[in-house]
């Protein structure tokens, strides 16, 4: 079902990290793996970034305290199946048992560990099965098993999501290897459903800070399947400083790379998403700010009708041109915007562009991978956003998601 | 299809409005008809609303623009099965010369008329059609056909949709008769899709524009199919007076009946919407201000997530929680959250209710009718929106539609 994605394949390990996987009892089907856990090796810098929903969930809540209480987390322990969301006292409590599991395991602090839950919201976590499965998983972490944790971080995904990229810089090779999982609830707002990536780059704590956050505003904060904003999202950054290189925030070489990775995975998200058939590129150019630019995007992107045109490959851009007038954007002057199916225009300064056929506009809809392109001529700013369509498979997941 | 909605009964003629359908050619099957007149006596007061959205159809500009320079409109021309948005200056001449058409035929300035078009979006209007049918529409002009009006304005609309009242002022009977349509782009801000309401009373045009802020506020403007506002949407209301009963803006008996009219015609769209199998009330309490209050409405109503769930009758309230965590409200408290699914509390305080059960929330949702209430327990402001769930069919007719 997903649209250009295929299993990763050759993932650099990340000298510093180690990972495991098992099945634990939370997913019904025991072929399926639902606990994955990272380990990061002391005096590496970590950095995360978690969902604005204000109904976060309790391993949210538990990763975020733990992570100010002590910078230097020391263990990742994420299980699938189930979100631990909506919880209240009885989640929190689960949360914090299965952090205490691990550190007993491991001989660190119970701060050291961060958990993560992704899965059904509003029931309660089976944390008893987590906490007797931690020994076994402990004692199997190796620096090879991204794929293995990919794939334990799965619900409703059909394809694990990994991708890894080496860089030289000043002369020395630096690797990059993430994962990511995530096909329905996905609008992040911070961060994506849960991704976590590593570099064996040496960055100071501050600047992964700050690295994270402008990575992320471009990749998992410019997808959207949906519009939900999940109560899980989470993402996490690890510099183990193994390759002994140093980065820092403005280094060029090093940002295009790790912006490629996250790229590659939030983009995996939506190649996955839920029901899809297009993978859709919505690119606003010329915006009065970067807000507003994305705010057009996220109109076309989250209109239904757009979405369900897009499903038929119909050119129905009439759709399109009322999600764009929609868009809360001040002083946005229609008379000015042009707009692109692929290279086809359809409208230029507000006007249906004479050269336009229906032929043309068909064309430009029946592949897989569609671009939808706005100029509103109206400033410098730009904002790229991808989405999926609107399709029955879609309504049949969520409608039997549960059941 | 529809919920609990039937063909409308019982309209009360309003003296001083007269009405005709018939079939010019605009729809493809000469069963249907696509063209309406509606004529409004001499004297009579007018208010309409219209679509804020940016990409306003031509019909929208001219009768605005028509209303402005001349106040008191003597004719409404209304077709389906084009919209005649999106159509650049064509679509202006088009409608331009279908206003100029009535005014010949009937005697009076082209500013007397407005034109209103809903269909297809992009798309040439066939006005030649529409200017051959007008003579023998105006001859057939009858104060009792109001249903017939009623079908010509549909286009997805599965049933037509009118409502009458009366109600008794100072001791007078005064009537009341609206009809609309819509079932799809039904996000309706400032108006609904198409929407035309007269009343017998004697209203003064200021007082008019006033009542018809006031109950568009509470019925068109709270209802919600996809969150896409139409490139069309207009709402006329007409006082004719020929009742000589007079009315103000502060007439409690007047406003209430006219508020039920509103809301009904209002809610007949969502209960015909697109693929509906529910008709979902969602209301929300004690909030700190309106705005608040709809923005929390409309991100349970907008979640793709919540109405595919509504779909499969499956009370995963995780994803209506899910969906207030993420409203743009300031400073929402989710520790003080109360949340219902009809009479069932599943969240009191932020907190799962201890009572709750997954079998009183299966028997909340079996019904065509949901009823989903949140309290944020913050303040003295409360909204009600209506909606729709999310179908196989919703897909199945958005993208087929035009093919």
């Amino acid at each position: 079902m997903a649209v250009g994605l295929e299993t990763p394949g050759n993932l650099h390990p990340i000298q510093g990290i180690r990972l495991a996987a098992a099945h634990s009892g939370i997913k019904q089907d025991n072929r399926l793996k639902d606990l994955a856990l990272i380990e990061i090796e002391e005096g590496s810098s970590v950095a995360a970034v978690f969902t604005r929903n204000r109904f976060c969930a309790a391993p949210v809540t538990v990763a975020r305290r733990h992570l100010e209480q002590f910078p230097g987390s020391r263990y990742l322990l994420i299980n699938s199946g189930n979100a631990n969301a909506g919880t209240g006292v009885d989640g929190m409590d689960a949360a914090l048992r299965s952090c205490e599991a691990v550190a007993e395991n491991a001989g660190v602090n119970p701060e050291a560990v961060l958990p993560f839950s992704t899965g059904v919201i509003a029931a309660l976590l089976p944390v008893d099965k987590i906490i007797a499965a931690i020994p076994s998983l402990h004692a199997s972490l190796l620096a090879d098993n991204w794929l293995l944790a990919a794939e334990a971080i799965m619900t409703t995904d059909t394809l694990p999501k990994a991708f890894s990229k080496q860089v030289v810089i000043d002369g020395h090779p630096v690797s990059i290897t993430g994962i990511s999982k995530g096909s329905g609830m996905i609008k992040p707002d911070m961060a994506t459903m849960l991704s976590y990536v590593a570099t064996d780059a040496l960055i100071e704590p501050g600047e992964l800070r700050l690295l994270l956050a402008q990575v992320v505003a471009c990749s998992f904060n410019s997808i959207t399947v949906d519009g939900d904003t999940s109560t899980n999202d989470s993402c996490v950054l690890v510099a183990t400083g193994s390759s002994n290189v140093r980065v820092s925030a403005s280094s060029i070489d090093f940002i295009a790379a790790l912006t490629q990775v996250f790229e590659q995975l939030a983009q995996a998200i939506i190649r996955d998403a839920e029901g899809a058939t297009k993978f859709v590129e919505i690119e606003v150019q010329q915006a009065p700010s970067f807000a507003d630019a994305k705010q057009v995007a996220y109109c076309i992107a989250h209109s239904p009708l757009v979405k369900t045109a897009l499903y038929a490959s119909d050119p129905n851009w009439g759709r399109i041109l009322a999600a764009i007038g929609r868009a809360p954007v001040d002083n946005l002057d229609i008379d000015l915007v042009d707009l692109y199916l692929g290279d086809t225009c359809l409208l230029r300064q507000g006007l249906p562009d004479p050269g336009y056929t229906e032929a043309k506009g068909q064309a430009a809809m029946v592949g897989e991978e569609i671009s939808i392109r706005v100029n509103l001529n109206q400033g410098g700013e730009a904002a790229r956003v991808w989405t999926s369509d609107l399709s029955y498979d879609y309504v049949k997941i969520n409608a039997e998601y549960r059941s």
